[in-house]
């Protein structure tokens, strides 16, 4: 008889965005007039820029011509005209990589999940809470042991290392995703010393860099001197590009990145992962991988800024608005999200009833992202600047009352 | 300190497609004026349908703009006009199949590799010999035990069951790659009967199924009585539409799927699947799915046809040129591959060389597939038709004399 992976049944079903959107409908149909303003999801709502959708196009029509057809990618890693484009990106903020330590994928998710699979399942693993669920959700179906760092209000939302706990296996994500908080140059200094001296690897997750305004806070882990010898870092052109929809993103690991086998032997985890790939995944699109190319040009990078530049001026209307009403938050700058206090002590579904009820504004309850969460709210910048000027004009009447 | 997965350093570094190459660099640089035909990849040549490439550049336009912008799909099973549209090809060959059964993926390999996420380690799983390298490098990444049933000149290339061996897992590929062979309804029942009286549940590789004329032949594991309380099928656009750069491909899981769980609990596969894709993977590509969806419409089916068509006219050749020399051979018909018996005796590689030295044709060794293919060997008819026909003039004037 067949057996399942029962670690599947000790997961905790997410039931955040289901009781979110359970909530907007019953509250929807009681009030079907009201003006609902969606301030929860993560998602971009901005067009792709034109020179990224000519590029797509452009890749197309060669997949339709004998002479220009692709058909399997050899190395299933990414295009050199693709990973030579993130490599020149890197380049820009002082990060030097070779184009083997580039893997292009289908968004962040993807390697994010998968990556798990190369390890083995004795591991420790740490995730900071709150967090994006995936680093706990794709370590528990494997039945490996997690233990958490705190984020809360007393370090900025912004978990540190504690040298008395072991960890082998570390998720950090900065700008973080939900709190907005962004680790300094010696923040994350700490964690890759960390790193080093506990022999673990800490998985990066930089899928919103291109939210950092601030040159002094590092856009990549490897702008930390000895990360290359402990980190592998996931990107995405989700938020960066708005491809939400179109799915691209790549992963850096090392050359250098190696694991002591039990045998002795010295193990590239890049050429572990080029086993498991090699075996598992067969490259991305190639109309995908031209128009993600695209955006690296200078016309990309370009009309690409355009849309952040839109975010951020949601985000930074918001912080305004937060400010003035003397609400405590982190994110808002160099971050489409901002992570805020709730009001007069009330819990995070508390808050968002109160929203809904009276204002008609949908966050997300910080509860969902883990239990320092509790008591706060995350709003993200991705709705239009329209609705988010109205959100807060209407935020600052209620709560000014 | 870190852990890696030490199953990985278990697997047999998979030297076929490396040793080919190698050996086919030294007659190249040896022979700079000798034309090489090559006639072991099986990639398409073809490029994709005209009106494919315009579903596609349509699909990167409404990303253009706002209004039909696109972000996150929902669900990341696929969109409802493309499940919809796979639905009614599989009507057309007689499988009535849901909407919610339908996955959609960036191509079979990707679902062949990570299905094995939701099963337990402590199945046994079963191979047919030889095969896809995939089924059993991805089971043994996870650490499981992998027994073989042979596919032989006996049978014809189609492993059967043996009831007195007991198996939890099963990968059957129909048309089959390497061997061109292809299952009668007749088998299948044999195989999904076997799998209902031992509980195991059938990965069915339908990657070829395009390529079936005689309409007597199942297309589907579904066109089987009882397949849907045991089976997974998994399909892909590579060969039925070109879509080996393009990347998409389906899983069919059914509904009524369920296995029972240690503590007696029935669990549905659709349900564990979606909670790791969930975590895993976040869809694919909007344009790329309007390119998909596109083949399914009668202009597209029409326009694909004729790819599969011209692949078949090289096949059909190659064929009756065996049959003029006498020598055995599995596919062909139904098939993109000949999998046929080296004459004279050669082994595998001997035969490679024979080929490459004598009349600068590449065909892919048997061995490298499993160890029924020793002294057999794979063409495949993705070529172009001239070179298609010069190679197989050229086999005929070498083994004529």
């Amino acid at each position: 008889m067949v057996k399942i992976n029962e670690n599947f049944l000790t997961m905790k079903k997410n039931y955040l965005f289901i009781d979110i959107a359970k909530r907007l409908k019953k509250y929807t149909e009681e009030n079907p007039d009201k003006q609902i303003i969606k301030m929860g999801i993560g998602d971009v709502t901005l067009p792709l820029a034109p020179v990224v959708v000519e590029a797509m196009k452009k890749g197309a029509d060669e997949l339709g011509k004998k002479e220009t057809f692709k058909g399997y990618e050899d190395s299933g890693t990414g295009y050199d005209f693709l990973k030579d484009a993130i490599a020149g990106y890197y380049k820009s903020f002082g990060v030097s990589l070779n184009s083997s330590e580039i893997r292009v994928n289908d968004g962040a998710k993807s390697d994010c999940g998968n990556i798990v699979d190369i390890f083995g399942d004795d591991n420790v693993i740490l995730v900071t809470d709150p967090a994006y669920p995936v680093y706990v959700d794709s370590n528990t179906m494997a039945g490996r042991k997690i233990i958490y760092a705190d984020s809360n209000e007393e370090n900025g939302f912004a978990a540190m290392p504690d040298k008395s706990v072991h960890a082998d296996i570390i998720y950090l994500c900065s700008p973080n995703n939900p709190t907005g908080s962004v680790y300094t140059k010696a923040q994350l200094k700490e964690w890759v010393d960390y790193a080093l001296e506990q022999g673990s690897i800490i998985i990066f997750d930089a899928a919103y860099e291109a939210f950092i305004t601030d040159p002094e806070l590092p856009r990549s882990i490897f702008c930390i001197e000895g990360a290359k010898k402990c980190a592998i870092e996931m990107c995405s052109l989700s938020k960066t590009a708005g491809f939400t929809g179109t799915r691209c993103g790549y992963t850096v690991i090392p050359d250098e990145l190696t694991v002591t086998a039990s045998d002795g032997s010295e193990v590239s985890i890049s050429q572990l992962w080029s086993r498991r790939q090699g075996s598992k995944f067969n490259g991305v699109s190639y109309p995908v991988q031209c128009a993600a190319a695209a955006v690296f040009t200078p016309e990309g990078q370009k009309q690409t800024r355009e849309a952040i530049a839109y975010y951020q001026r949601n985000a930074k209307l918001m912080a305004e608005t937060l400010d003035d009403l003397g609400i405590k938050y982190t994110g808002g700058i160099n971050s489409p999200y901002i992570w805020l206090k709730c009001p007069n002590n009330m819990g995070s579904w508390e808050f968002f009833d109160y929203l809904l009820n009276n204002i008609q504004v949908v966050g997300t309850p910080g509860e969902g992202f883990g239990k320092n969460g509790a008591g706060w709210f995350r709003l993200t910048a991705f709705g239009t600047y329209e609705n988010t000027a109205e959100a807060m004009k209407r935020l600052k009447e209620l709560l000014r009352k």
